[in-house]
């Protein structure tokens, strides 16, 4: 899929690549066309292998050149090209900004502009609106009073959009509703801490899908270079907060003040309570229920039902607990 | 009490009902005014039985025609007319529904528009204020920039808005104040949850006492049959999340954060520290106090101390963590 | 420092404040210049001693005139005057409305309005923001949609402030950034529970370092006496909640949903989870990791790290819930 957020310089060769992470030159300078994770990389990107858990993922991977640190230098196939780095995560970051050149780029929209209801179908608009160039917008939408839908953005059919909405970075689906309030888009929290913080860039996405609610208040970061998630039919109650990467299923009911930490997984139909915290890269299976006030701080595999801080077999905690529930 | 932000139908009869639910009409086409709560509902009214918590309150009740299901059909007094169906709920949002043919919609106020100081008494008015159609705003107040004050609401006297606030649904008494980025009176979280989640009808208010503080950024959602409270003298820091139907009693002290899930009722003079949840349905009595990140999930007696999640007799809590607190 | 944003009544005298309190004048009325705490207090200023955490301080103030209750009258050096009342804070907090006489005006700015981007260096502005009467912005700033700066405000170089951002009483370093939604300087949650609540005046301001980040809905609260401050290099994910007097040092990370309670004390470098509390009056040391979802309810110390509610030692946290985390 093209990234519609963010352009990508196409004149990148292996030589801007090594100059940009203060390595050595080679001789043959071939493109490289983009940089990318392990299963989304074609034989021409740029991928990277940081982490035990994907191990499994660098034997399958197309890309051909690989960025990596000394502890994984022996894991990755022989047919790869490896670029050995000190911290895998900081020259993707110096690298991801080099493809896409405005990727820390995290000003508003400064190109929004009033429009009139009749640029499109059936479209009704409240006070103050302020829409950004080359927005698509389906038909038999609404769109609240101040609300900002910065450039790109696409919104499907049915749409309701209430007040003081901030949209960037973001493709919706048909029949979603976004509530007063929401701030979508924006980029997540990362960034490499030190003596002085480096923000990671962030040419990711928010994809929300049909049938979608998302709350008042809530917020919802794009990812860093995948795309943050919301599944078709879920509900979100009101001040969520949902954190880059993250990718959440279908069907699934989320209430008030729940949090999600960065690139966690979550399945279809899984219901959380108010207030719970899920942290991050963790995989919540299908069906899962968990239970209000919870801290997740591991994987939970389908159909359980959890609850506690940390997150436990209910059973267990309302036992644990018989005297207080 | 007239409900003055969803219109009634006055038209309906009891073969209406009974066509809605797909049941088989009677002879005698008898008009049905309302549909009500046990308690609320006068004798022209509807009501519903759907769990064991509400027998005492059918014994009392005016209406003499209830929706129930298999399982509460000994329970209903044989004076009253009963309607049987499979799912009570579902049944009374299609009926609600029915009577209140708006309450589904959520949209946005689009009538809404400027209007000047002088419509009101002393009113202080910032830029870009938003009041819609058949507003009450009492002498003294003041509305802050890009607040949102939608069709009927009323504010009582010296009350003060702050800015980029939405107001829905909403009573507010005297000497009140609301502050920035707060969004109150829009529809609770309610559905049934489905292959696709049916959204419940939500045609209760928000009623604010007098001498509250609301503070910025909360969320506080109107009630679906009945009204979502906020008693006299009650103040609310920021961040706080209160669900559709709550009830919460006079002079309590609600700090940063805390959550509240739906149609549970907290007493007078009760405070509650930052971060806590209250779970759905429960009775908190007078004179609380929930100490900071507890989590409560069952009925706390008047004049207790708890804290813990889950949330247990603090002199517990404290034993059982002496060496961490 | 002067107070920029409330102005002082530079005609005080001690019989001022003690008819104030209901006292008897004095034969010598002799000018007070203001009303601090111990450590900030000059010696024509009052101040005073509640608590006896402050008996260290009551020794090296160079304040003559000291508030105090009964408890405390032995604890204060005979060099001072003392002035004895029933409730010290109540008795300060009527002082400082006596001294600060806007203090308890919480109104929006009114005298915001439109301003030209020539009007200061370099700034990018977007539709409709409202800026107050003598706001300082250095070069190279950018100021989002429907943002609000009210009176007084200073601003520095490079400093990107987004969209729907209300921000008064705050005085922001340069190269930081306020993202969408934010709210800035309001007075904190602090008054007098009673059969009234009586509310508490705050003439302190929000101090913002350099290179910080404040995250999208965040809400952070002006300080009573003293100044709510965060330090530079400090980064703040989504919907934080920073109460009045809370200080945070240089390059701490705090990720989404923390809250901080009133009067705390950050060391530098410390980095908190997501959701996790902290209590008010504590002391948190340098270097500190608090896992997420925790809840500090006691002071900790520099280079710990600690998880848990309440929160305790990360290594005991992980060895009670080996079996769940």
């Amino acid at each position: 899929m093209k990234n519609i957020f963010f352009k990508k310089r196409n004149d990148i060769k292996i030589n801007d690549i090594l100059k940009s992470l203060n390595l050595r030159k080679q001789k043959k300078n071939i493109r490289v066309y983009d940089i990318k994770e392990l299963d989304k990389a074609q034989k021409n990107d740029i991928s990277f292998l940081h982490s035990p858990k994907y191990l499994g993922l660098i034997k399958k991977t197309n890309s051909n050149l690989i960025i990596t640190n000394k502890k994984f230098l022996k894991s990755i196939p022989k047919t790869k090209k490896i670029i050995e780095v000190p911290n895998v995560l900081l020259s993707v970051s110096v690298l991801t900004n080099l493809f896409y050149p405005e990727s820390l780029n995290e000003n508003f929209d400064s190109n929004v502009g009033h429009v009139k209801e009749n640029k499109f179908i059936k479209l009704k608009l409240g006070k103050n609106v302020l829409v950004g160039k080359n927005v698509k917008i389906g038909k038999n939408c609404s769109l609240g009073h101040n609300t900002i839908i910065e450039q790109n953005v696409v919104i499907g059919d049915n749409c309701n959009i209430g007040c003081n909405v901030v949209i960037k970075n973001t493709i919706i689906g048909n029949n979603t509703n976004i509530l007063d309030g929401a701030v979508i888009g924006k980029k997540g929290f990362g960034f490499f801490p030190g003596v002085k913080n480096i923000r990671y860039p962030h040419i990711g996405a928010v994809i929300i899908g049909d049938n979608v609610e998302i709350g008042c208040n809530n917020t919802i970061d794009r990812g860093s270079l995948s795309n943050t998630i919301i599944g078709d039919g879920t509900f979100l109650d009101n001040q969520i907060h949902i954190a880059h990467n993250v990718k959440i299923g279908k069907n699934c009911i989320i209430t008030g003040q729940v949090g999600f930490a960065g690139s966690s997984s979550i399945g279809n139909n899984v219901m959380i309570g108010g207030q719970a915290g899920i942290s991050g890269h963790l995989k919540i299976g299908d069906n899962v229920k968990i239970g209000g006030g919870s801290g997740v701080v591991k994987d939970i595999p389908s159909n359980s039902k959890v609850m506690g801080y940390p997150a436990k077999n209910i059973r267990i905690f309302l036992k644990e607990n018989k005297s207080n529930v």
